[in-house]
């Protein structure tokens, strides 16, 4: 029932993902979350993808590891804009995880974000969400100011010394 | 006056982007395409970016190379979702272009799609606009009718033995 | 009905995987090949990697480039071995593709081959059938005779002096 | 004497290849296990590889760090399918065991798996083995249920919320 | 009023920057420090390096990490030199933030150092600043003795076996 | 007796850094060219070097490709700001004269470009000889207008849809 | 019967090799050259490792691509000194070559030169000759003039403009 | 007066280079130990090459991280055999060092190991001694039985079960 489906490969990537659960909550945009894994639940993966547009999900934000074919699977069956977060495993530093998931092939994208990106994977689903939605854009128009004044705080603590 | 803003860091991208341009004209999208350089015209983009939304654009999609700072700068200022398109340069292969566009910080994401993948960054800001536009989501969904039909008919092709 | 089922995400990707069916006719190998693509006919995918065992195939080789997601797919799905090719995209040289496909998470093992590598695919497809088929296996040993006596000819060629 | 054998380069190489003999295990697969090193003892790799087909093994499986070379050494010596497992040094992240271990040359494939994925260099092997073994098929059958059930019960224990 | 200002995207790189202030003390060099984000402050931004030239600012030394585009946007709205100090993140090892500062179009230099290359920024500042002041390329020449000083005393300690 | 002194490791890099030089033009610098190999000249590199501040040369650009290690050695010898231009060589696409040039240790830094980024190299030179040069400093500021001009001019074009 | 032994994977690398044959034919080293593949004949390659002191030979230069495992296994047989030469082949950009022939383990070392450093290979053997041979080290010395000759005449070619 | 002489650009390295030392000590090789910056003491290290031949040396190990120019600016300078190891450092895992020594441009090879392999740099400077020095040989034949000797004593411990 959730406007946005947070999926992720496997629950070891929740450490991860809690943060996208977070900017969720503070922009109070219902979600649903699970996990859903591409190469262990394929049939799950398959009915989530084909379900998620009736159950009035309008984004998707699927996270996965290493050879990572949730988010392009997902977007391969749903026609509802899926973002791709790629989670850093113990090798290569996430760059396998990366271009499994960006380097989709004409006609089927995955909107990707930042390697263990999850954060930015929900701002983005909130500013999709926002597009036709003015309270939610005002929301947005917040949470930068926000990231300003925080820019602004740290500012004032360096140049007040007060570092250690 | 486009729902979707296509815009460019440089002419000789255009080769490239040209693609989201028949994307958008083939769903029947308005959209606006301009060149808009981070570095070399950064006023012209900070207006840009500012006015994005009071003009009624929904969804921009911006395209750089080499250190492309062109999506990730107009994310920072406006509020609209962003998508960025990594073009490959004369070295390095693109993944130049591809790490300076998705690896953006908390708070502000860019939609990255694969290197010179101006054809999805459309069909992305397509799904976009489709959240609330039932109409889009039907062509959506026989865009992806047609792709599969190009499979089919690839499967043909190679089991007749039509190929040299 | 092959006992081999070669199967690619793009009728493009022929050019390489060709050398696969060559290999395959060189030892009278059974096979079927086709075109079937997880992102754009993912439902076809779907039911060619259910169905493979009982039509008696006994492995599959699958290509893809990028975001290479069709072997892993077909492996998750299937009990048979897996076996994929890697192809050369327009840019990145392979990398994207090879990391797609052999950095399959515990539980779903892909043989992943050299980037562009149809003809090992076949080879190696040949052996696990060989595993169980002495006649395959002396195929087997005289391709192996083949190889060393290109060495030998190759060697007296360039000690002979009859390179330019 | 063991359908499998599991050979490696070093006895560090041992904390990760131990997954492999847990796998084999639990399939109840007959397996021999040894330290082999083709830079150190390429006389001991030779008659290892000469001698593996003869002494009723069906699969080997090879794992080795760095300029890995064993997997495609004792490739090229015994005409049984290899299954190379890259083990991630103390630099390069692995990068360098995959790609000494995957980009054969035509004639010569190693199966490669992921960095350090000697439990899936093993699944592998199964079913390999079990392309003509009925038995061995249903385990396999069984385990992919196992996985699963594995991810049914994570979906749980988040929905639930009973992670900290 | 200083000749020199360091800037950074965010008051974590400050615990690498640290390394630029020292210098510049050490060179009795003047300077500013502050905290502006291209990201999160672009205002902030686009107004400090179109005041820099008239504050008196002679050059600019600006870091970040990820998606680095500090340096460059800085570079691209003021015509003082700009140094780039690429930040090393969570992953990737500093490639993205060294290829996203280096990598700028013809017409928008900017002067790149080392990953985390702080204290070389700083000395690339004095060494511009020295090119019209005699004093300060003295104070170079010394530092150059003292550099080398080091590496005698480090022979020395290596020779006598100063080491445990 | 040039302000800028340009070196470069090979002849064939002439084809890279003839855009350097049309800069200097422009800007109506002086300048001197000449070609300096630290491997195959280290003497003549090594009085280059020395002799480069009393021959009244203010900026050192130095461009070289693979093990490119001009750069670096002249900034070690000279206390004049070096800039280093890696030169694109025929494998890993600069990747490694990039690294050589930009990793230098504490102590010895060299302003790095972009990959073959000769004319960029050029603006820093000029940047830096107009922090202490008023009508230099104002024809940079013409130089930005111009690409800023440029940039409206691809524009008007691709508006007018004056591209093929 | 030659000090220096030159072998090859393929005779498609003699295309790079032949610049090293040049080589000791300028400084008149005797030299046998063969095609020795580790994969296709190991046991050629195993007899001519075993063999290659007792016949006299004092360097043994071994070039490779891809998974290049003929210069590791060489120096793993022979107690010769091996020189390795990664060759660039059609993906990867020769990163492939490089790692599997330098990345050796602890106890056998491979001396390796630079992606289709075929002349350097030759350069490198004919240094190891000359450390107990006068007349060697005497034609190396000329060599070294030889290059710098090569640079002066460049300089006298680029500042006299005679380049187009 | 040591036969090898062992270099290295700052005396942390020789955490890693005290391996090299201690294969030297086995071996019984003459060798001389320290630290010579090419950066930081140029003229140090440009005395030191030029005077290494008459000193008696014959070989020359040189040990670098970073932009690491030490091996390749000796190789310029001396005619002896330069054996280079790249050293790690704190970002990019020791590929900056790897390329900044191995991609040396013809005429200058330098014998380069593996990232950190100091101790082979070792054997391959004992093994072109031994070259004309037949004890020394005999020595590197006890050395490779050790090497398989450890292999044996692996293998037993790992068949016997005495890993935990």
């Amino acid at each position: 029932m959730g406007k946005v489906a947070i999926i992720m490969g496997s629950i070891s990537d929740y450490e991860v993902m809690k943060d996208a659960e977070n900017i969720l909550k503070k922009f109070n945009v219902d979600y649903e979350i699970d996990v859903v894994s591409a190469h262990r639940t394929p049939e799950k993966m398959f009915c989530f993808a084909k379900e998620a547009e009736d159950r009035g999900t309008k984004v998707i934000i699927a996270a996965a590891g290493g050879a990572a074919h949730l988010p392009g699977m997902v977007a391969s069956i749903s026609n509802l804009p899926v973002i791709g977060v790629p989670i850093k495993g113990k090798s290569l530093d996430g760059l396998d995880s990366l271009l499994s998931i960006v380097q989709m092939p004409k006609g089927i994208p995955v909107a990707t974000v930042a390697i263990n990106g999850a954060a930015n994977a929900a701002i983005l689903a909130v500013k999709i969400l926002a597009t036709f939605d003015e309270d939610l854009m005002n929301k947005l128009k917040d949470y930068k100011r926000e990231l300003e004044e925080d820019v602004f705080n740290m500012s004032k603590r360096l140049i007040d010394g007060q570092l250690t």
